[in-house]
């Protein structure tokens, strides 16, 4: 299923969008699309028999924001560094271990939702990321396979990166990762049963029309099972939770001088293949 | 005011100690002690003017758990080395601009709730610290004085810190900081009111009954005020969002090998001049 999440910011309704395309209102059904849903395989269960039943009533799609698709995230889990060719860009060696670190759950926006420039920032960058939203808890998971089953979907996360507070103002990443609006996550939360084999799905990442990111989940050096798995050694991961799971070459960062860094009037636009796409413009903090 | 919450995880109730030190039931007058609340000037007025009748009905603190003094946390932002002898023990430079990271809100428990050792853990450490809740929106925040209106009041915290998953396991610190139950709140949160100075406060910290930790918040290197102006250049803060401001010296990771960190069995206690005590027994995960 494709679960979506529309409406005005913090008034979103939950929805579904069937597989001829039709864009269903599921608020008579369930209260929101959150993890309280995604641990409820009877609530589940009831959404795929009124979508198959042909019942849902209709939304009608136009001029309707799309919100992101999961509703009281409690915390977005990031790994860096997480595909080859992005980490050679970078400089950096590639990973020994997962690279961890954390965007606060209240930097997500939806999938088209303006994206700020911060004050002062001249080093705005993006990365198109595989999200993963968690179903199940997650706490010492011994096995990639048991990994896989704390996964309720998949869904297309841009993680909006601030470089000089990220690497130049001391400390940890976390000060470029956190900036308001630095996370637009969706369109749809994609169930898992949908997405057979998360490690072959191409990534792109536009800025103005212009490709900047091409590369594929089979490039990720920790495979989304791994990530879930390692992950919960260190943490407990909750239903829903959300992990970017890290973004190919392509960054600004990793360009020739000057690097085209995001200023206001910039359009970004991102697409995981059966993920959907965001479009974004860049405004002025 | 004290204000604090008790009950079962969970279903914490809100309530308030008075000044003759009688547990008050506050759920009666407003759901809960959050964000919400703390950005309701009339709401926190109708509070004081309740505690101040006497009228609350008296609750029996007799076998009832205390909770984290703030429900539904957004995000607990965190300050590395702020105070100048934590910074030499740790064998860091001074830093010249704040270092942030991150502990997710799930990590946050009562505080007299057992803490987790980590499943392969060996290096557990402790750290008592100031906490600062937030009660108006934080963003951009131009002067110390305007910070410092932001916060909604005070509580003891407990950052615990796992220093091999912080330092030795790649990436940034987030993934020793981050292990559930590792960060202990309240019992209380104290109304900025109540708190004239937050840079004169003691903090105490003792291991099975010897003090391990003896400092002051005169000694932080930003004080609160420039903390949230600065981490308010970054990111914004939201009322019901909590900063962890800093340790001084005295945890494990600073003391002659045999570093003395914590094991299962262990009891560490915590206090803050007027800000109240934490107990917690550490167990296996």
């Amino acid at each position: 299923m494709k679960l979506l999440r529309v409406g005005p910011v913090g008034a979103e309704r939950p929805a579904l969008l069937d597989a001829e395309g039709t864009l269903r209102d599921l608020s008579g059904l369930v209260p929101d699309i959150d993890g309280a849903l995604l641990a409820d395989d009877a609530a589940l269960d009831r959404v795929r028999a009124a979508a198959a039943s042909g019942d849902l009533p209709a939304l009608d799609p136009s001029g309707l924001r799309i919100g992101p698709p999961v509703g009281r995230i409690g915390k977005v889990v990031c790994i860096g560094l997480n595909y080859h060719d992005h980490a050679a860009e970078t400089g950096a060696a590639t990973p020994a271990e997962p690279v961890v670190f954390f965007k606060a759950a209240d930097t997500v926006v939806g999938p088209d939702d303006t994206v700020l420039v911060p004050r002062g920032s001249t080093k705005t960058d993006w990365e198109v990321e595989l999200a993963v939203v968690i179903g199940r808890t997650a706490r010492y998971v011994e096995s990639r396979e048991a990994a896989l089953r704390c996964v309720a979907g998949y869904a297309v996360a841009h993680d909006v990166s601030e470089r000089e507070f990220q690497i130049e103002r001391g400390g940890t990443w976390d000060k470029g990762k956190n900036c308001e609006t630095f996370n637009p996550l969706g369109p749809w939360l994609v169930t898992a049963d949908e997405v057979p084999d998360p490690q072959s799905l191409g990534l792109r990442l536009s800025v103005n029309g212009e490709v900047k990111q091409d590369g594929n989940t089979a490039d990720q050096i920790f495979p989304v099972a791994e990530v879930v798995r390692y992950v919960s050694q260190f943490m407990t991961l909750y239903p829903g939770d959300v992990i970017n799971t890290g973004t190919p070459a392509g960054v600004a960062m990793g360009q020739p001088e000057p690097k085209p860094y995001l200023r206001a009037g910039d359009v970004v636009e991102l697409e995981i293949d059966g993920l959907g796409r965001q479009r974004q413009e860049l405004k002025g903090a």
